[in-house]
């Protein structure tokens, strides 16, 4: 659902109450404005009844579809996919559009013959299959996933026209999985164990080496996803979770977790996902997502019309609960507090809204977040001022979008 | 996924460890059992790749769908849909499997035709578009609804054989909308209005009666649903949401709002949603459901393999967060506390969980709740008692899975 754009289309121009959040809706008087609510509004291509209490409606279903009105979808490239986050709502990614990211294709996995192998510096080398990891005690948590080159294209440039295009790599979701550290206290870790291969059966195999000690605190093997199996896309049927480190180590289709002394070095580790510093050197195992937040209403590509327009956005951090949002309106210039809806979780996005009146002039609106580590998101040049231009991964500056006084929202660096 | 079944099937009648979860897995000393995980292990009637690591797998989609060899799915009567609740995992319930229950079928809506009244006992009426509700400040919530015919076969005698069937008119969403008292100040409560009628555009035009006092506190109008609008059979495009109240009073399709002085005594708070009890006098609006919580895994139809065996249930009130969870399995001779996992939320279902080792023996396991108000989860003699055997809806016993010796549950009445 395109809401947003939708929600602010003018209805006609006529000018808006400021004592009144609305005065769009029409004001009636009696009955008669009642029957006219059900003469159709357009031509419609498909069989919509004009009066839908006329007309007996669809049996229950097996197993449901959302309305053909709804179009929403995940802008795809050829190994990734984006959220619409303009289009959502709450904290909740619908697991049909959480974004994708793979680097050779979703494999097709029956789970019946999926089996995880853990091996090297344990004491009990074993093969798990699906039914002896559900067997375990299990753990749900609420968690974003956020790709490390999520913004990547704003480096340089408003890479992006619209929040999905500049954001669209992290989505949440409520995991259910047993506990890492349960798994391996089954098969021993050996004293001089410190780091994990864990490696994908998918065409790219993937594979990440994932510091032990970090790794036993919170990471989960997951097989369940918003309550179902995980989608395809997201490991079917079991992908590890690292509570707010970088997606490309939550590794999908996990089939195999070796125990070593020390990172494996493998191609993601070394030829990617690492991070080009001023000096020449790289930054390496940057695995932790740092607070990050966007505004997603207004945002790239939609229109305001005047009137109240509730700012509503999005911040999180992997180093635990974001603790203030503030917004701005003006570029930077000054900052209010935005208002942090239920619920504020660890590693999991909170929803921030805050109320502004937009008449026609230019604005810049911002979001900048604070995590309970004290952190507070970078402005652009302040990122750059540390990091450079030579990164691909780990962008998490302040977004701006700028209103134009026709009311079109636009990317920019401020 | 029929995982908790699975999960429990014997894989060839080893005896389990005492000492830790499972050792079915198997244990292995090198390289040559690594390369076994990718026989085929049973004949596919699709092509799933032998080692899909050789095979590159499917490109990103717009919006994804579940794997193929996923399965669960409502089970639908004439005008209701039951939650798998013995397939899903942690709170949320995948919008394609919330539970249905409609009077005359779900109806095909355009939102953009779409309108809410708002008349009666207000200073100004008002007609709503789509647009104009989501322009409002918004709020998200994690909410159960529950049909107050869940587990009404179980009145007289054990009448479901699954937790689908006896418990599946009960599913949990993240909702968002806007608050109805803002929208109601919007268009002025007169002094005098106490009652508020609701009324959906479905075939059956549904309508009820809702207190205004209550509603004023926490009652939303959802246009959402776990990120995305609600689904067609979930009031798409809008729908009231009294959270902790009988899911019937939660209108779908929502067309108008009158407000009252009184209630509007409609077919479904007379002929219907009414509580006979045994002096044949007839409770009335009956908006809460009480306290109430089940066990999904062990669950009727399923069958136990001897060891380790991790209970999972949810536990959930209409009067606010749930406190405290214990099972039995000795029929409720005995009792100990079960583990609440996070979240606990107000109107929301908690996971319990709790630790148990089968071993062959008959058992009969319960669980019981109370609320933070107080209240104990009645057994069903005790709730019997007070309500007599007439009654349809609102039946919250404690409910008791039988396990046999064979490891086989069933649905008793202990």
């Amino acid at each position: 659902m395109k809401h947003s754009a939708k929600g602010m289309k003018t209805t006609g121009g006529r000018s808006l109450s400021r004592r009144r959040f609305l005065t769009a809706a029409v004001s009636v008087t009696g009955l008669a404005a009642a029957q006219a609510l059900f003469r159709p509004l357009r031509a419609q291509a498909r069989a919509v009844p004009e009066d839908p209490t006329r007309v007996p409606g669809a049996p229950p279903s097996p197993y449901g579809q959302r309305s053909e009105f709804e179009q929403a979808t995940r802008l795809a490239g050829t190994s990734h996919s984006l959220t619409p986050l303009q289009d959502l709502h709450g904290i909740v990614t619908p697991s049909a559009l959480h974004f994708e990211r793979h680097h050779n294709g979703v494999p097709v996995i029956d789970p019946a013959r999926h089996r995880l192998l853990i091996h090297g510096l344990v004491e009990r080398p074993m093969i798990f299959t699906m039914d002896d990891l559900k067997r375990f005690p299990s753990v749900s948590r609420l968690a974003f996933i956020e790709c490390s080159g999520n913004s990547a294209r704003e480096w340089r440039a408003p890479g992006g026209q619209t929040v999905q295009e500049t954001h669209g790599l992290m989505s949440t979701s409520e995991w259910t999985g047993v506990a890492l550290a349960m798994v391996l206290r089954e098969v021993g870790v050996k004293p001089d164990a410190a780091w994990m291969l864990a490696e994908g059966s998918d065409a790219a195999a993937m594979t990440r080496s994932i510091p032990l000690g970090p790794a036993m605190e919170d990471a989960l093997l997951c097989y369940a996803q918003n309550g179902e199996p995980l989608r395809p896309e997201q490991g079917y049927p079991l992908r590890l979770l690292l509570p707010g480190w970088e997606g490309n180590t939550c590794i999908k289709w996990l089939r195999r977790l070796k125990l070593g002394t020390a990172p494996f070095m493998t191609r993601e580790e070394t030829s990617h996902y690492t991070d080009l510093m001023p000096d020449g050197t790289a930054r390496q195992f940057t695995m932790v997502m740092e607070a990050k937040s966007v505004i997603t209403h207004p945002s790239g590509g939609q229109q305001l019309r005047p009137g109240f327009v509730e700012v509503r956005g999005l911040a999180w951090s992997g180093n635990g609960r974001v603790t203030v949002v503030e917004v701005s309106t003006d570029g930077g210039r000054t900052w209010q507090p935005a208002r942090l809806h239920d619920l504020v979780l660890p590693e999991c996005p909170t929803r921030f809204t805050f109320p502004w009146r937009w008449e026609g002039q230019e604005a810049v609106l911002q979001s900048r977040c604070t995590d309970e580590t004290g952190y507070v998101q970078p402005t652009r040049q302040a990122l750059i001022t540390v990091r450079g231009l030579n990164s691909v991964y780990h962008y998490n500056a302040i977004q701006s979008w700028k209103v134009a006084r026709d009311g079109r929202v636009s990317n920019v660096h401020a």
